[in-house]
C-alpha cells in the first residue's frame, strides 16, 4: 500500500497540476473507475471520462488552488487537504474554502475524492 | 435540517470546551448513538459513554487545539475542520496536524466524527 508521504505528495501534486490548468495531468492521478462528489451531498461522478472532464470544466474557468495547511494523512488508506479557491464568478474575484478528503488504491491513485464546501463557503472578496 | 451556520458553530464549540479542558461538554455536542473514529483507520468508538470517556482521556493530556482555517460546510450533512493539536508527548512539546469530518443529525447534534491523521502528521517541536 502506498503510504503517507505518498498519498500527501499526490494531494500537493494535484493542486500543481491544478494550477498549471492540466486537467489531464490532474485526471492522471484518478483510478479509472475513481469517483469525484464535489461538493459533498451533491452529484458523484465515476469514471476517468467523466472526471477528466469536470476538470476540463474546472481548470478552463482560471482558478487558483491555494494550500491552507500541510496535508493531513491517517492511519487507513486516506489523506485530506485544506485549501482556498481564488476565482472570478460573476465577473467578480471570490473564494471559495474547500477541505477534500481523498481515498487511494495500492497503486497510489485516488480512488475518491469528496469535497466539503457548503454555500456560505464561497465569499467574493 | 441544522444548517452549514449552526453545524460550523457547533465544531468551534467544540474546540472551545475541549481548551477548557470540559469532556462533558464536548461529549453533548454528541448524538447518543454518535461515533468517533480518531485516527480516521483506528478503532471505532460508539456511544456517549465511550466518547465522554475518550474525551476526559484526551483532554487529560493538556492538549490545546488550534484551528488553522475556518470550518467549511457542505452541500450535504457533514462540515469539516482543519487544526493542530499541542500537546506533551514523552515529556516534550508536540504538534499533531488534523482535519475532523463531523456529521450531523436533525438535531444539530454530532453522529459521527473521523479525525484525519496520521503516524507522520504528530511532530515533535
Amino acid at each position: 500500500m502506498a503510504d503517507n508521504a505518498a498519498r500527501k505528495a499526490t494531494l500537493l501534486r494535484y493542486v500543481e497540476r491544478f494550477n498549471a490548468a492540466d486537467a489531464q495531468g490532474v485526471a492522471a492521478l484518478y483510478a479509472d473507475d475513481a469517483t469525484v462528489e464535489d461538493p459533498v451531498g451533491g452529484q458523484v461522478i465515476a469514471g476517468r471520462d467523466a472526471i477528466l472532464a469536470f476538470y476540463r470544466h474546472t481548470t478552463s474557468l482560471g482558478a487558483r488552488l491555494e494550500v491552507m495547511a500541510p496535508p493531513r494523512g491517517s492511519h487507513g488508506d486516506a489523506a485530506a487537504l485544506t485549501f482556498s479557491v481564488h476565482v472570478r464568478m460573476e465577473g467578480r474575484p471570490a473564494r471559495i474554502d474547500v477541505t477534500d478528503v481523498m481515498t487511494f488504491g495500492a497503486d497510489g491513485r485516488i480512488r475518491s475524492m469528496r469535497a466539503y464546501w457548503g454555500p456560505d463557503d464561497l465569499h467574493f472578496v
